[in-house]
């Protein structure tokens, strides 16, 4: 048995004020930092211990890995930070409120950009450029359905995440809506259309207990 | 040229109590967590971008590193956490109030066991044991002079930090008092004697500036 907690970062900034954020790098809120700790807490509360955290490259995931590890006193394991687990990125969405967005599409475009596997966001007709992905080699996407977040968070599962797992060792990850509900969808076999009704709130751990051939034995959502 | 940022831990809880810590695990204290604050502040002036953060597996200096990254706002950088920039290992030290010990054995035994390069602890009798060194496979040391610390902080320098400096990149070191004295001892040349003189305060950053054979052409100590 081997068990892996997967965690959305607390809220952010943009989250509070409702914006599509994607690839922008925003910070926590107090709440955001509260539920983080708090988080911490119902992780410490299983007792496990971990072998390595994963998280992304944006800091709302980053410090809330941090204080995470804080609270569970094991802020010394290997913490991996990669572009693959970074948000899906909203393409021409990011930095709109929704609830404009929403009344400028209607609510059925709305929830597709939103929650639909893959349809792709309007694209973005400039690219970003963020010199921490151009260190990297890595181009930076102008937009991502959900299935193209998928597809590029593959390799890290594969490569980072299920080699280690299959030794016996606990995993963290803390990372983001989108990237969890693509995560969620691998490890439950979710079809492509279920997955619309998936969410993942902001700081609630869930921990998925493995037999040794990566097949789910349990799930249970921690929260207070 | 390329820059090397290094930097001792804010102050922890045996700092502020006068205790001999070594490679006990202790939490900065509020005070220690403003220095860090403060440290990534000086840091964040001098606007440099670094490639790699390099700190112990112990939480005081991680703790510091972290703090340190948020407010240079580079959190996203990679991190590494080696037991090889952990505090020098006090022996049967550890634990003890400094007053006391000094009371114990007279100033000048004292000044030894603290300062100077060769002299070895009083040694544990009974080794530690701690799961997260165990995991890979690394002793405790029961006790160590300075050179002793030094010698196994080398391969950590010549591998992880030295290489990245060559190839152009800067690097950030947050650790530990003795460890940064004997790499200081190192990077300036100083001699097994002279190095009885330095010491390194919590919380101030040092910038060293190297040439392309890492030669160091400046060194700035930022302070308030």
């Amino acid at each position: 048995m081997v068990e892996l907690v997967i965690l959305r970062h607390g809220e952010s900034q943009a989250n509070r004020d409702g914006i599509f954020t994607g690839w922008s790098d925003v910070s926590l809120t107090e709440k955001g930092i509260a539920q983080a700790h708090e988080a911490g807490r119902l992780i410490a509360s299983t007792g496990l211990q971990f072998e390595h955290c994963h998280t992304s490259m944006l800091k709302r995931a980053i410090a809330t890995a941090h204080i995470v590890l804080d609270e569970i006193n094991q802020l010394y394991i290997p913490e991996t930070k990669s572009w693959r687990l970074n948000e899906r990125h909203y393409g021409a969405l990011r930095g709109k409120k929704k609830a404009a967005v929403k009344a400028e599409v209607g609510e059925q475009q709305f929830k597709r950009w939103r929650r639909s596997y893959k349809v792709v966001p309007p694209l973005l007709t400039v690219p970003d450029y963020d010199a921490r992905y151009a260190a990297l080699g890595v181009t930076e996407p102008v937009g991502e359905s959900l299935q193209m977040a998928y597809d590029r968070l593959m390799p890290y599962w594969q490569d980072q995440i299920a080699p280690r797992l299959l030794s016996g060792h606990n995993q963290l990850v803390v990372a983001h809506g989108s990237t969890l509900r693509a995560l969620i969808k691998y490890i439950e076999r979710i079809d492509d259309v279920a997955i619309d009704q998936l969410e993942v709130p902001n700081g609630e751990p869930i921990v998925y207990q493995f037999d040794t051939k990566l097949h789910v034995v349990d799930k249970q959502v921690l929260n207070q």
